[in-house]
């Protein structure tokens, strides 16, 4: 770890993923967004699937013997003013091809998006000029030129991309960038959009790049952490996971290519991004994932400049239609609106400030702009029954001042942790009301407190993790108010004869 | 407890009290009954300080020299819209007095309820026939013939009723009684509204209505258990409670000596009830004062027709403005809507079925029209390490087919007590958002789970109960439906290669 | 017209039909419900489209070697539950045929459902016993049972049902009717849904159910009151409409033709109604449609229990995803909430009392139970420039008392018609926010007002319709309540010398 | 008129006045205040009555035998996160006097704040340091510095402040500003609030801020535009105005004084401002009063930096609580949400942009950054019958491009004016369910539309006003995008035979 970066930055709190645009008409996607919103400020929301058949946005018809191509931006519109609506933009992925457009019927996914490359690349170009212009009339210039265009998703797998053909990905870039350019230069475009495993496709882009001297404002690129399966069906994916720094080196790495290919100055988006790729692997679903991840979300920001975690909730249909409450997605919200783990880590994390007061590796602490000492320490096990099933995080806090109040949140096994609960009651694949509001107490993470004393000006935590906890610690001068309620006298309360205060300290 | 009553009424559910009429102008009284419905279906609200001139309901002016009373319904019909557009009626207290009609100045309360007869009981009786025509043309006589009316508050206090007076009360009652059976003989009136110690009141007013042969179609007490004060200052109330049984006896006395008048078929209404009668009396923010109320909860529906619980949240200003987050409120629901004990305490009562199937003093099992057995056990520990303070409640429960699940949620005073974190974090007067976050995660019940074979037709529940707990249980069919999504093989998620299940079993 | 009818019933504010039920997860379905519901307290929604693909209900799949049927109830129940939570229950219509199930691969619409009878009798009986059987589960039987359920829809179209054959039709019914029974005989259950045109099906069916001793709680029929087209495209059908007392009659025929084969006792609930069938019929956006409507609205309690408007909005996908604001829609409510003149004719209507106190051709007036006099009055012109274009109501209402205020609601060409106005601004298929906005204060209808005064007991009404008006006066007794405001004298207010009320009255 | 102006600003848009700060707990307060933020972007609400007795904030009490204060910020906090929660931020007004600070009984208004200097002028000093302090720790120094804070409210008259004891106010003010800077100097603090009439006091508070080297970050200063009252009572106040123009040159005058007193620099804010300054004169709820500010709207952004109209909605309650729907309050909204016709002027002008393209005296033309010219025109007529009842405004706009599709909006004696069909229904002091709807609809104001060709680079608009108009067009290119619907052939329409578009243009 780089000893002199002391500033905190949250590159995954700018933008999330979510199940395709069409998905936005739903009243379940707005919910699970306004959830999340709530402990994490997003600004974009990456519109995956924009040009789906269901959204109907392009239509080959003949009229009056004429081959016409139509444009429908209903569902377009009312998706985008959605975004509007709940103070999100869109980080725009133009893909995947509409079925009227595409040169094969090569298909990805029960929803069926077509990947194969236009079969009229003009039509195509069309179809980017006349969309961009179309938000342009809509929302103004200055708004449009806020959302990052991407240029497809992962050209470089077959399932994505036919054949996964460098050189046609290439062309597509080409081609798209220009129209978009053409409708207003100011807008910034990026890809390539790969994923992982084939980081020769970063030489090759740039190189392609710099020699057609094409526009990019944006490099981005995808980062999972799963290894090779353990067993698939169709229902289930059992997928191990890298260690947890891999996924950092990965970003370093990833970053010193770009710089090495001469884009220093390009920044890096991360357009996807979670532990397995996979959306019925149910390590999603476990504390695990989460305090897996808290790593990443410490330290991200030293290489990537946005990140965009693949998905905020498990309204999520690439594998036909949920069949379970708990059913292994990428949601960090699952269904019926219960909390999963990964939700309380990007809640966590995003209540730090941007000042590092102390960092190691399973423990970050800033200070915020208000003054408050804000720290998260994570504990994730991968080996069952290991030594470091439980672990004390250390951490030394400068400190002025008299005594502290230390608010603790936690999440591990038993607190937090709604997909345990639900094993427990023999998985029901549609809850009732009652379970489901059953499970949504059992989510409930842990709340406990404790007043320490400084010595030295220095405060001195140690916190015990239980297995694969993640914990949140806020620090801020404490206050005895009771002197404002004159007269007071616990003991007189009855019942309560014996000790003012009950509460165990957590420490 | 007769043994032969095996059916379980609610009359508590039926109706709430709250501060008086104008509050229902705030924001905040309706997002706290929202909380309320949500758990426990309340069809009326008990309206107390109806006539109060904040409403400015009546004004005495001089116009063109003349002595001119004016109504202004203005506020009173914003009060009574919120509560139809809230789903809930009206049961209308008939008072305090206006100023401009008043015989004197003796007042009640930081809001100053003028508690004198009217001067002149013509003017009275106008306002009652006014106010009762207003609400049958803007709301129809279908609608007002459903409202209970009260006459008064408590006249048989000094505070309450100028001097305790009770030949004026008779006059009053009499008058106010004539006045609304003149506009509409179908409206049901009910007094005399007393609290509890002065029960001779009981057969002076039902001799006097016999006498003047008055129609009386609903007979209304108070009940409070708290006994006197062991400390008292203006911001605090120190009171100590009776024996929890105390009031269950309290309810068949007052019903039996109401049917000794020959009103046996007149419905008993306890239009205010709680355990201590004071604002300031910390006990109602404790688990100790949920736990002391549940036998209440599970036994008066044997005694009584309809209870208001004195109050359904600590929006509530007799004592001034609250000074801090926890004062001892009457309110099952605190300040920003954080929940206390007592809240549960309904909300768990409020699941119950009619159909009795295990009764003792300290817990309560029934079963609901959709099959589930719902129970609810008690714990209430008045002497600080008392051999009671951990209690095992034993329930057999008559049980056809094969295993249960039993999903548990629990308050006692380490779960769903946020008053024990405020007072750890230093009784906060005015908590900061982060704090108010926080203890509404310390708030949250515990959530336990269980899964229970019967044996010979019976299931063989031993629940222990902690200190001041009280604790609901739901028991159905145990099905488990991991088959419904084949190849299920936990052990191969990554860090969870051990034990199928880890969450421990409540029993 | 039946001079003994004196009371009135509105079959067609108990249910509305809709898109399928994948929309119901949307949030535009639900917004536009509630404005809906403001005006009319609609009881059911007819579920159409329930077992589509895309509701992932059946999947059959290879499982270890075995060819298996799983079912999926996650977004059934996501719907079901919006409608509780909403306040509205499913009248059930069993179809399409899931493709898993299906015995062949026609299908219907841009949404493709299935219209071939299972391939597997049984499996098509499982599925229907399965899932009444998890609504019973997740719903109680006590709720299910005021769920009406419908075996298929249009089974005598060949779009419908392959081939539109009947005795795979009639087998249908009874595979489906055999299976809903067993599982509780209590559910109500209906056929044959077909529409209007081949009323043999009306013997044959009864006929069929008379010998095969099956159950029949309710007929049901659609009705639609289109002509041959005048043309017809993809995008635009232009079909002429009969005269309105067509679907009176049809609706009269209808009943006597089922009263001919013995189930005069048996309810008949028409499922589908509109005037043009069609979903692309410019026609459905005018006030002509909401005035041509007014006279079914007003006499179709005479022969039906039950009518469904098909549908309440325009979020409507039969023919593709809608290209334009206004563009033939069913929907009373367009794109963007924009008001319809039919929403007006609904909630015109809603407001009836049962009493009938005038009843003509083209007027209707009732008293209602709270006293007011509800009248409403049309103006359907299908001749353009012929000499009804204006037309006067003359009515003649009973009256105690003194002076009538009439408050009058108007809905014409000019007033409440947002279509008009947005073929003057160039039909924008996509307008923008502020002129969405505009075109929301050009759908308001028109306020008049009037003080009438009665002559012996009898209020004289002559209203003037302009051209395919339909207007709403409600008649309560005037009363000037100037006097509670002592003091006024209008005249000296700044610029306002000359005349106390300038507004003049629509008499 | 200064023809160098050719920006345009909205002082105006920034800030609201309302009732007294304990008002914003009520559930009313923001339903009015998000209906003006649809159309307004408010800023800030001017807090007024900040200390009054009924919000707790100030008790002097004996405790253990000693004198003290205590503070109780429960409803202050609950006001002003209720205003963070709405997206508004306060404009604090410093008073009025807790009575238990101060020095005199003296009050004013039916809510009775007490106008009195402090008894103590430590204690208020202690007062202010401890508020200001309490919201630096709850919302943070940064956000605090953003509210600017104003010392009383006009003290120039007896009746706000004892006496107009201007040497009190001045010290008032010294004792004040130096306890708020004492906490945080970056806080913007102004004075002295004064009403018209007395400009003296601009002269003499200016000169004591200099003599006393005090810091003074902002003038404050009232507008109003009434004149000698014609008639008074206490329920109704018929008052006269002056001259549209009257305020813009007392506005002008304002800041002259002020920049030659040395201060050229201070902002000067109108920190409330209306015509009549009377809570019950009816022209408040009439059109004229809406056509009369405009010409200030038009213009006061050339003189003042902040203005804050008084007040947004009839929730107020200087006169007794409002004994009628309308009964001339200040508000821009009157009681149930309706809209008064001044409401409609402030969103006209909200939707003007910078650059102005037309002025004259009854028009304004702007440009906005989206390209849409945005216009008002008005015409205000206090003379009844005089030659300018009816007026037309013609307006030269250049336009580049083909034809132009304007949209306009109206209100006048007959369009958006519910209080005038309120007097023809009998003036129904409290109007029933059915009523209020009925003037909801009668409230809207008219939509009207035309296509405008340009000449010569010019769209030349004469626009025909109404008495006490006030009109909005907004011009955008017309498009006529019914090619993108092939096929349309309007007069296949059933009853639509005639013509394709019926509506008639305005011009």
């Amino acid at each position: 770890m780089n000893d002199k970066i002391r500033t905190f930055t949250k590159p995954w709190a700018l933008c999330v993923g979510s199940d395709r645009v069409s998905t936005m008409l739903r009243a379940e996607y707005w919910e699970r967004f306004e959830t999340l919103k709530a402990v994490m400020p997003v600004q974009y929301i990456r519109c995956h699937g924009l040009l789906c058949d269901e959204l109907g946005v392009v239509r080959r018809r003949e009229r009056n013997g004429a081959d016409v191509i139509l444009y429908n931006f209903t569902y377009l519109d009312q998706a985008f003013d959605a975004m509007r609506a709940h103070g999100v933009r869109p980080y725009v992925e133009w893909g995947f091809m509409p079925t009227d457009l595409a040169s094969g019927d090569q298909t990805i996914f029960w929803w069926k998006g077509n990947v194969t490359p236009p079969k009229d690349w003009n039509e195509w170009a069309n179809l980017v000029v006349a969309l961009t212009q179309h938000w342009i009339d809509r929302y103004g210039a200055e708004e449009v030129r806020q959302w990052p265009f991407e240029v497809w998703n992962e050209p470089n797998l077959t399932n994505f991309w036919k054949d996964a053909d460098q050189d046609a990905y290439f062309h597509m870039y080409e081609v798209t960038v220009t129209a978009i350019k053409s409708v207003d230069p100011l807008i910034k475009v990026g890809g390539p959009a790969i994923c992982g495993g084939q980081d020769h496709w970063i030489d090759d882009f740039l190189a392609f790049v710099l020699k057609r001297r094409l526009p990019l404002d944006i490099f981005t690129r995808h980062l999972y952490t799963g290894e090779p399966p353990k067993k698939q069906t169709e229902d289930i994916f059992y997928q191990a996971l890298a260690e947890p720094r891999k996924p950092i080196d990965e970003l370093r790495e990833v970053r010193a290519r770009i710089d090495g290919n001469g884009f220093a100055a390009v920044p890096l988006h991360i357009t996807e991004f979670n532990t397995s790729y996979n959306p019925v692997c149910p390590v999603h679903d476990t504390p695990y994932n989460a305090a897996y991840l808290a790593s990443l979300l410490a330290e991200a920001g030293e290489h990537a400049d946005l990140m965009s975690f693949w998905t905020f909730s498990d309204l999520f249909e690439e594998q036909d239609v949920p069949r379970a409450l708990f059913h292994g997605g990428f949601g960090m919200i699952g269904r019926h609106g219960i909390l999963k783990p990964t939700y309380h880590a990007f809640a966590f994390f995003s209540r730090m400030g941007s000042e590092i007061v102390h960092q190691d590796e399973r423990c970050l602490a800033t200070r915020r702009a208000d003054g408050v000492i804000c720290a998260v320490a994570w504990n994730p096990c991968r080996e069952v029954g290991a030594s470091d099933d439980r672990r004390v995080a250390s951490v030394s806090i400068p400190w002025k001042g008299s005594s502290a109040l230390a608010l603790r949140v936690r999440v591990n096994e038993t607190l937090g942790n709604p997909w345990e609960a639900w094993r427990a009651m023999g998985r029901p694949l549609n809850p009732s009301p009652a379970q489901i509001e059953f499970l949504k107490i059992a989510a409930a993470p842990g709340a406990e407190q404790a007043v320490i004393e400084p010595e030295n000006g220095t405060l001195a935590l140690r916190v015990t993790l239980e297995r694969n906890e993640i914990t949140l610690i806020e620090l801020t001068p404490f206050k005895d108010e009771s002197a404002g309620y004159p007269g007071l006298e616990d003991s007189l309360i009855d019942g309560y004869a014996d000790e003012p205060v009950r509460r165990p300290s957590f420490l």
